[in-house]
């Protein structure tokens, strides 16, 4: 099994960092999150002036065989559709990667739909989609492997290309069900809470979901260890984002977390390696049933409340200006003294 | 006084909006707020393909009688002194500014004190700051009216520069006490439940901040109408940035709403004039006490929770973002048919 490297990030500069938010000319605490994100990136960065460089969103495309136990309200053509809707610029995530300077990668991690050779996409597929969980195991201990290092080496490439902030966004009809096995298994909540709508299912689909995951969670047999989860029940795009987050720690880079998919991604990686956690920043609390309480599982507090849940890194990269103001506050601001302002607290 | 005439945007337009938004390759309702927004300014601009210009921020300085009477942790000076830090680019206000590419305006709308001519300078002095509310009128009728005719008349300027979206933000020890006699004056909600820490008053500064606001309330001798309330607890900023919200909505701008004081400014406005309402985007929900509380008053849904309590327009130009991506979404992304994508609900 690949292993990374990942150190918490030194906290000995806490005080200096503190110190300069303290006296730049406004009340104490008055930016609210801002000094706590530029506390973090400062942290991460380990300078007083941090700086943000060539922002990535890598979105990980892949199929899963539960889509056949009818837990989406979409068919498994739209993951395919989607990629090139990516392509072409038209999908949500790419209006967004435009409106914030971020580069955006498309990765078939394993779709299920024979690609041309098309230099727009990288190609790393697994296979065409996932095994079906109801009955067998996801992926092999193999794939699970590659996954990983697939993602892991995109993550690197992106770090020599200059990018030190990268977030993570997924297409997969069918990954809100792998996901809410993650969650239920990694956490101990009970699955009937980490099991939500989708891409928008009505109150008896979600039912239907829900008795699919149920039966699934009834036959498996494994335990409830990470690698033997993530393998089980799958995703060869949760996987791939889950080895890519781990290499982006390992290089100390800032991770802004997506929605409930990522969202568990950061769970299985901080199951593996907990150091992740301080290189992560939760872009938002989105709309799937479950994400709230993962959140908080995590201990985690997003950015951005927008009501999203779209995926493909929307909620990521929306909470990248909020990010990118954390940094020029802390590099841009006069303190009380260069200002002449009486520092009045 | 001043006459605004400020219709309602039509709402003829409303179905063929939603009918856009809906055909936009993504789940029904994914993007959330962008959503929301999106709406919200088609209707204003009366078109299915709004467009954002020239953003503006405003900001509105003045010192307040009241800050006599230590309602406030910092001293009057720092009003002046951060009018220089404004001009100079070291305020919150003003990365933010540079960040989103608003124009900051900068106006002395009763400053107590003497600035040279400098063309940086928007000078509007309606007086050196107002009288003491606890004891008399803030200011009079005719100092009132001029001020709304001042607020008005830049707005008019900015608009007819090229502006469709303009911020307010306001600089002036003193006036989250004047903002919240305001408050409990135009809502009915209890005067402790208004009263915040403004600046970053401890617990005994806050119950001293109490203590005199109720004593100003009991001595007031006028009656709750809207501009007797202006009027007499002031704020030279305050009523110049509800000339200007006023302008604003009727020359069908967006208005982006900041924090505790301007969301004053729009409640005071809106018991004038409720058509001003749908023109209104509120930037954030601010770690000032009655904040919160003000917005549920207002039926307001803040976009950003990041727990600011600055000022300045911070707030409301840190959501300028958010808006803008509610924009590109509308315009930008693909429908169902343009992508080919199985519309999947």
């Amino acid at each position: 099994m690949t292993v990374f490297h990942i150190a918490s990030p030194d906290t000995g500069i806490a005080c200096k960092l503190q110190q300069k938010i303290d006296n730049l000319a406004k009340p104490e605490g008055s930016l609210g999150v801002l000094e706590t994100v530029a506390m973090q990136i400062g942290l991460i960065q380990q300078t007083l002036s941090p700086s943000l460089r060539k922002p990535v969103n890598i979105l990980f495309a892949a199929d899963h065989g539960i889509a056949d136990e009818n837990v989406s309200k979409s068919p498994k053509e739209v993951t395919r559709q989607m990629i090139f809707n990516f392509l072409d610029g038209g999908a949500g995530v790419c209006f967004l990667a435009r409106q914030h300077g971020f580069q955006l990668k498309v990765v078939d991690a394993g779709t299920d739909y024979d690609f041309m050779p098309d230099r727009r996409i990288i190609h790393r597929k697994i296979r065409k989609g996932t095994r079906n969980f109801l009955h067998e195991s996801a992926m092999t201990v193999s794939e699970m492997e590659l996954a990983l290092q697939y993602g892991a080496d995109i993550v690197t490439e992106c770090h020599q290309g200059g990018s030190n902030i990268i977030s993570f966004g997924e297409m997969g009809i069918g990954n809100t069900a792998a996901s809410s096995m993650w969650m239920t298994c990694l956490t101990g909540i009970p699955l009937a809470a980490c099991v939500g709508a989708g891409s928008g299912l009505d109150d008896e689909g979600v039912r239907h979901k829900r008795h699919i995951l149920q039966a699934a969670l009834d036959n498996y047999k494994g335990d409830r260890s990470v690698l033997n989860v993530m393998r089980y029940f799958g995703g060869y795009e949760m996987v791939m984002a889950t080895g890519g987050m781990l290499r982006a720690a390992e290089l100390k880079m800032t991770i802004l977390v997506d929605g409930f998919i990522m969202t568990n991604c950061v769970l299985a990686a901080s199951k593996l390696y907990p150091e992740i956690l301080p290189y992560c920043i939760y872009g938002h609390c989105g709309d799937e049933c479950g994400h709230r309480k993962l959140l908080e599982a995590l201990r985690a507090t997003p950015l951005l409340h927008l009501g999203l849940r779209l995926g493909e890194g929307t909620g990521a990269i929306c909470a990248y200006p909020i990010v990118s103001s954390a940094v020029r506050m802390i590099n841009e601001m006069h303190s009380f003294s260069k200002a002449s302002v009486t520092k009045y607290f």
